[in-house]
């Protein structure tokens, strides 16, 4: 199906089925997206309703019509899902509007959030009834739960409480068609059909619009323990990561690893945020234990075993909540960091999980091989999803180096399909990776999962191109 | 799309593709079923293929042909999705022979296993690298790790570790198509495109053939502890679950709440399994603690609390392995038993937990109004699933209540309505509850799973009429 452009019909169909304030010329800030890749189109509205029944409105208008919805989130998300920047004029659809909390059930640990609801608010929601909303990431303040659930979000808890997905109860969500799924369940197992509620996690708007969702809360610990451990290389990380989990189990919460790289980034662009290590060490992890009582000297202790095994050579446990905070607050400006310096090109990998260490070791060479780079790899260890990320030398300009980003960039997904990882660990596809899903997927999912996009979406409506090439 | 019978023409086709052993009249085992309400076509044929390549040849030709196809597992199923009653004649498809553990990753804690290995053989393997494979059910002797895929099985872990696609990374299967799609992928994190691997967990075969599975696996608790605790009703009996996850957070591995009916009917029927309690209290549950160390005293902290908030009223901790195997023996007995006994309707659902106390007091008055009855209520309480079963009143037949059967159903299935519950919550929907879908499921859903089946088997050979009418 060829779409059209939205139309001034189909702009008068929706100010006539939608109260007055629900549609307008689109301001920039829809058109635009972190890394500046795409641009939406100028000609483009907004529609910004505030009940699952408007959105069902302008689904089936837009439908009827063959309209594009591009749906907005956050805006936060790093692979141009929500900026469609060629073709004709889509609708932009965002839900900033239905942001509230349904409801919370304590006794449960489910709350019920809409999906404009900004992470951080739904995990201010859960705090105030004494639970953890565990899913945690640098754009919390801004990313909505409707666009992590979209992508299937991470970040820096998925070790011990899962990926987006993994928090998902329920949803309440509007088809291509315009019909809504009234999904919001709170049940713990319900083996009665076909897993949708997967499905349109992860989809990234290209099959409907999840407009709520039923969401896990877990039990807050009430004892955290934080430290930055000098570790001696990936390879010991991952086995310091053996070590704590045989002392505590899934108490821990937060296993990051971190080249120097990235905090002396930090220290260039970011002058004021403090840091843990006068000289930071080649490699550290920052690691978090969260328990009913004592984190603090369980984290001590796996310290002083790992001293012993000769895993870790130095390392600072937070003693306060500041301190606690101001560790994750390095962390978190990394990206920010990589962000001033400019990268040559940016891969959020994930790799089978003792493949982590060679990896490293074997693109580091690639790369080498290519020419000289600042090569910023941190990220979520337990996880196997590394940022690896490519910069030019010190004093030079990204500019220079923007002919080498198709080399770099297919010398690490090469090397990526040998160690059978990703080259979407937690981002998503969105536009930027949509030809790397044809090159590197397989061919069965990728035949069966046009088959579903066409038997949901037949005329195409839902986030073109995203994904899978419209 | 009308199916044929598997003619002498599609069988030869097969002996011709396949190793000369491959294709055999179907035993009687393969036509039956545990709770013998579907019986299927002596006409039919098993093949036994040892590769996917088999497996491939099998479907392309069944869907050449438009013969259906009806995977077997271990044959455990409860609601009739591994035998095909009526219409044309299918081809039965069993992975028996697919059985290897192909690949053990101690330090990534994953395995991969063929779809036909039977689940305790999996445990094994996991148990043989000291790590722990936590799916746990009561038929683990003989389900196979393809069938708890194909319907997303729960049992006692549940709680702790997540349904069995929370323990799945990656899948290989052939779709109806006949294609192969290879993504037995180890990572934790992958966004690449749709969750094909969770559309056809709980498919219960009706999409494709899960052929292997990369497998979770998690760190094997050094200390265990386990309880048999008398408390004082279900809703005390949540208050417990939530004080001893303030106490050791995710080391509760298993809380099964137990009514004395459970024991009784294993007295009567299997004596020679040993019981905890001389005179089982109305209400027990069965607890399990598994941490690094100290359980035992873990448990016997809460239960101290537990006595003092008047939750609790007794109890028996287990004082050795071999006690902690009988108290397990009891609880996995109940369904042995209750066969023994004969219900008149047995009913696996679920509720939001706030409601499981609630609907256990309105639903046996309401079953009340409708006759005397025996009921057995037991299940994972943390997880909101009742095995609800009801019986005929002590020395009576069942067959003089069979006629009361869709009664006592209805009764159960509306009152779960009006509490949100699920009128299956693990065992699936197989061809026992497609009418219940249809009349309890959500419309719009029904449609898009209509959509979803259509598209990936436009022939309708996937285990027709199961989860949907064929």
């Amino acid at each position: 199906m060829i779409l059209n452009s939205l139309s001034q019909n189909l702009i008068e169909t929706l100010f006539n089925a939608l109260p007055e304030d629900c549609l307008r010329r689109a301001e920039p800030r829809y058109l635009e997206e972190p890394r500046s890749r795409y641009r939406g189109n100028n000609a483009s509205y907004v529609a910004l309703p505030r009940t699952v029944d408007e959105v069902a409105t302008i689904v089936r208008a837009c439908n009827t019509a063959g309209v594009g919805i591009v749906p907005y989130g956050g805006g936060t998300g790093l692979v141009g899902g929500q900026v469609l920047d060629q073709g004709p004029v889509p609708l932009i659809l965002s839900l900033e509007r239905m942001n509230k909390i349904r409801a919370v059930h304590p006794l449960e640990n489910v709350l019920v959030a809409e999906a404009g609801a900004i992470l951080a608010s739904v995990q201010d929601a859960a705090e105030e009834v004494g639970r953890l909303f565990p899913l945690s990431l640098a754009a919390e303040g801004s990313a909505t739960i409707g666009g992590n659930l979209s992508t299937n979000a991470g970040g820096v808890n998925v070790l011990r409480y899962g990926n987006t997905r993994d928090l998902c109860l329920g949803l309440e969500a509007v088809l291509p068609s315009g019909e809504i799924w009234h999904g919001l369940t709170r049940l713990r197992k319900d083996n009665t059909g076909y897993d949708l509620r997967n499905l349109l996690i992860g989809a990234e708007g290209s099959l409907g619009i999840i407009t709520a969702a039923a969401l896990k809360m877990a039990p807050r610990p009430a004892s955290y323990g934080t430290a930055f451990m000098a570790v001696n290389g990936p390879d010991a990380a991952l086995q310091l990561l053996a070590l704590a989990r045989s002392h505590v189990g899934e108490s821990v919460s937060a296993f990051e690893l971190i080249h120097r790289q990235g905090p002396l980034f930090v220290a260039e662009t970011l002058p004021d945020v403090r840091q843990p290590f006068v000289d930071p060490p080649e490699w550290m992890v920052l690691v978090e234990f969260g328990m009913p009582a004592g984190a603090d000297s369980a984290l001590e202790m796996v310290f002083e075993v790992a001293l012993e095994k000769n895993l870790v050579n130095d390392g600072v446990i937070a003693q306060s909540a500041g301190q606690r905070a101001d560790f994750w607050s390095l962390r978190e400006h990394i990206p920010e960091a990589n962000k001033r310096i400019g990268s040559i090109s940016s891969h959020d990998i994930s790799l089978p999980l003792s493949a982590v260490s060679e990896f490293i070791i074997v693109a580091n060479s690639a790369l080498a091989d290519l020419g000289e780079f600042r090569i910023n790899c941190f990220g979520h260890l337990g996880d196997g999803n590394l940022h690896f990320n490519v910069f030019p030398p010190k004093g030079q300009d990204r500019e220079d180096f923007v002919h080498l980003r198709d080399a770099v960039k297919n010398c690490v997904h090469k090397l990526l399909q040998g160690f059978e990882g990703s080259f979407s660990a937690e981002h998503g596809v969105g536009r930027m990776k949509v030809e790397d899903l044809e090159k590197y997927g397989d061919p069965t999912r990728l035949i069966a999962m046009r088959s579903i996009k066409t038997a949901l979406d037949p005329n195409g409506i839902m986030n073109p191109g995203a994904v899978l090439r419209a």
